[in-house]
């Protein structure tokens, strides 16, 4: 039986996308339906009064960066500076050293940059209570476009190298904030984990002439659902238990390109994968990542790329061999996960 | 002022040893000299009489593989399998699929190759309520040559190609056992960020004819304390707050060659960290993990490796950002974090 993981043996399986490597691990597991997050999110626990993402408290926010609709006293989104950024935005407050290169006078081995770039907040609704699976496929397109909105408006800076969008749910999933909120960097740098993607897929792509995200397309064991535009998967060497990809269908190496009818789609698919997870696992903590090309690659260079939209329900905690090995233990295999996550029924809902 | 990191812009460094970028950002930070740890250890809080790891509890434990002195039931230190191996040392389980080669049967872009490989415990104390740091610094170089010698048996399986030691203290850091052990991995690959660091450390000598862990060994401005054989610093690009390192001065591939001797000074300087750490930061989860060389690597391809023992007190959350980036956040500047532990007055000691 497929969903009767202590019939399987232990496996490791190397991501084609990553090139990472992943242990499975049945021996360490319940039943792949079995699988509950032990600390999840209650989102009416925490005190709507003191919130500053709520509406009526703009002021108690770092400055706006635009809102929508614009000029509106009554917004339905809204993207602000990171009150506490990790980058500076303020090209002055880091000029000591120049930000488009690298300086390795500190000392032998010493590679540093300016800590230049932006950290954004994206407040997903003006409503304390309300989380983004409540929203609608709609209004979940339309958060989607505004990180795509911003993303175009950071490119202009030609220091900027990658953009990344990402959503912290619940306090040990990293969020400070339990307004619901996601977060864009703009870095100055290709992250190490995004060179070895695309320099991957570009193996992949040389070796096979197909897409490693494309072959994930007709993977039927690995299903979770399908939109117009989009798929959503468990990837094949997951990291993570219940890690679901949704992937768009065309093959295209920029988020930032998506318009607004499939961003439509894709927050419809987005939300059901979020109502699945959450009746699944007991509500859990979850990031989600996109992930997408370098800004400044050119079209050839990127014909290998594919973007797409990482979901990490929060179930485990990284340790010591972990971080040693950059490997990780994954207890469900992908096929379990996603034959448990095709089955969840979710009620028809707005 | 050195250790007023309010003065401080953001910087971008790049550690020379992973490649890994890291976002030292010290407007998320508290001052280096205030960080506690939320969640300190309490080792006393848990109940002794049911824990398969105290002495006289033995039977209640996976199979024994040795002990020390051999033979003797007051004994003082354990290696046992793991109950929960996340690998299977039994081949005919696993042998459905040739673990010496990779099986791309399943489908285009899938990898998989059979769990083979040895998940070991090191149970480090008789005595439930005896913490690592509580030990001597010949009782810690007992534990360290008791990894070295489960490495060289685990050598002679041909297919074993890293072996994988690590130390999970505290539950948020991955312990699910409270009684002070540790942990072996045999694995029939090497893991991609081993992979990747070797390569990083070869790019780096044949651009300076210099080993980047050697480097370290003259970073006064890095330095937390020195032994007779061994150094410990905090990296210059440290992917976590506080990090350690704690690096041997004989520039050396492979920590399982390390003799007697060597393991009783490490053993002392290890204890002094932990102390340190436990003082200046409230007792934290930590992890540490040994950073060494594949077994199956010639010594002309290892000119250019150098292990080390990395010690990571847990007191900050990988997120969205760090899962989709693989670039963590580090809000404290590594000059500082090593002015701290430098300053750290510990008591005398067994």
């Amino acid at each position: 039986m497929a969903s009767d993981s202590a019939a399987r043996t232990p496996q490791l399986r190397k991501d084609s996308v990553t090139k990472r490597w992943v242990i499975f691990s049945p021996a360490r597991a319940k039943r792949p339906s079995d699988f509950k997050s032990k600390s999840p999110i209650n989102p009416n626990s925490d005190q709507q009064q003191q919130c500053p993402f709520c509406i009526g408290h703009e002021h108690e926010c770092a400055p706006e960066i635009f809102r929508l609709p614009a000029d509106n006293p009554d917004w339905t989104i809204r993207v602000i500076q990171n009150l506490y950024p990790a980058l500076s935005r303020d090209m002055d407050v880091v000029s000591a050293q120049d930000p488009l290169h690298q300086n390795s006078d500190s000392g032998p081995g010493r590679v540093v940059i300016s800590g230049f770039g932006f950290h954004d907040v994206v407040i997903e609704t003006p409503v304390h209570s309300v989380q983004l699976s409540d929203l609608s496929a709609r209004q979940i397109g339309e958060i989607l476009v505004t990180y795509t909105t911003r993303i175009r408006q950071l490119m202009i800076h030609d220091v900027i190298r990658y953009v990344q969008v990402f959503k912290n749910h619940g306090a040990s999933a990293g969020a400070s904030m339990s307004h619901s909120h996601s977060q864009i960097m703009a870095l100055p740098i290709v992250p190490t984990a995004v060179a070895a993607r695309l320099d991957s897929m570009k193996e992949y792509f040389d070796q096979t002439g197909n897409c490693s995200v494309c072959e994930f397309k007709s993977s039927k064991d690995l299903l979770v659902d399908v939109s117009a535009h989009f798929v959503s998967i468990v990837p094949f060497a997951a990291t993570f238990p219940f890690e679901i990809w949704v992937i768009p269908l065309d093959h295209s190496p920029h988020f930032h390109e998506l318009d607004a009818d499939k961003a439509v789609d894709l927050g419809g698919l987005l939300k059901l994968m979020l109502r699945k997870m959450a009746l699944q696992l007991n509500n859990p903590p979850f990031n989600f990542m996109v992930q997408t090309s370098p800004l400044r690659d050119s079209a050839s260079q990127l014909s290998h790329s594919h973007w797409f939209l990482q979901i990490v329900p929060q179930l485990s905690v990284a340790a010591g061999f972990e971080i040693g090995t950059g490997c990780y233990i994954n207890p469900v295999f992908p096929e379990d996960a996603a034959k448990v996550l095709r089955e969840v029924k979710v009620s028809p809902s707005v």
